[in-house]
């Protein structure tokens, strides 16, 4: 298969969430060493879960699949450029390579917060619709303090 | 209890998940008129899971105290400056306010990628460390042209 047909694969999976109302229209697939290892779509609003995007939920899946929290050696195929949360996630299992369909501007033009998300990262905490306020109690120092120096973490 | 409160309560979470072995030193907490609704700490390592930092993992926990994936009054407090997937995740959820303790310099001191994954968002994909290539498929256009006449969807 080539990263196209992995690519309409991931809509593919997007369609059927949407048509089975099981969340909106974006779907991804996870694939290593040229096999399909999670394949999964947007479930938002069927589980009350918004942090359900189809990005977050193969990657979620890849990794029960691997008993591991990094996806080495995978590649991520979705139907739409990742939003800022999918995107940290992506960061976070570290896959090898992103493939998408759509752009965030695509996904804008459907209703979706993405490109206004991207935007809002950029601006002040104070002036972002969400207000963002620090305080930088003693205790938080001391709390990485603590993991600095902790013996037997597991690193991440 | 006051807001500092809130916060050291957050942090209190992520002290005992990183003495527990649930995962990194970030706690947060969901407060809904005054009442703690959801607290958490990171389970990424113990759970194989590393899009479950503290602040996605109370968002899910809070909305599915609520059966809702809005979390419309309700104010979220983090031991640390959410990360850009915690920062969109919050997007999507859409509490009131977000208070945090520590930085994300605070974080990236202890280890942690969260600064350099801010940075990583302002490049171009092609220059990023994990590589995102788009390729437009006919099928995902075709796919928000669905989504856009379909009737009786829930949006988010």
């Amino acid at each position: 298969m080539t990263h196209q047909d992995f690519l309409k694969l991931a809509v593919a999976e997007g369609k059927k969430g949407m048509e089975n109302k099981i969340g909106g229209p974006f779907g991804a697939v996870i694939v290593k060493n040229g096999e399909v290892i999670a394949k999964g779509s947007n479930r938002v609003t069927s589980t009350n879960d918004p942090t359900a995007h189809a990005e977050v939920t193969v990657i979620r899946l890849a990794c029960e699949k691997l008993q591991d929290f990094q996806l080495s050696g995978c590649i991520l195929y979705s139907s739409c450029e990742p939003c800022p949360m999918c995107l940290g996630a992506i960061y976070w299992a570290r896959p090898d390579k992103v493939y998408y369909a759509s752009s965030k501007v695509d996904a804008a033009d459907a209703g979706f917060d993405d490109d206004f998300i991207y935007k809002e990262l950029e601006l002040p905490h104070a002036e972002r619709s969400i207000p963002f306020e620090q305080d930088r109690i003693k205790e938080s120092v001391t709390l990485f303090d603590d993991w600095k120096e902790m013996e037997g973490k597991t690193e991440y």
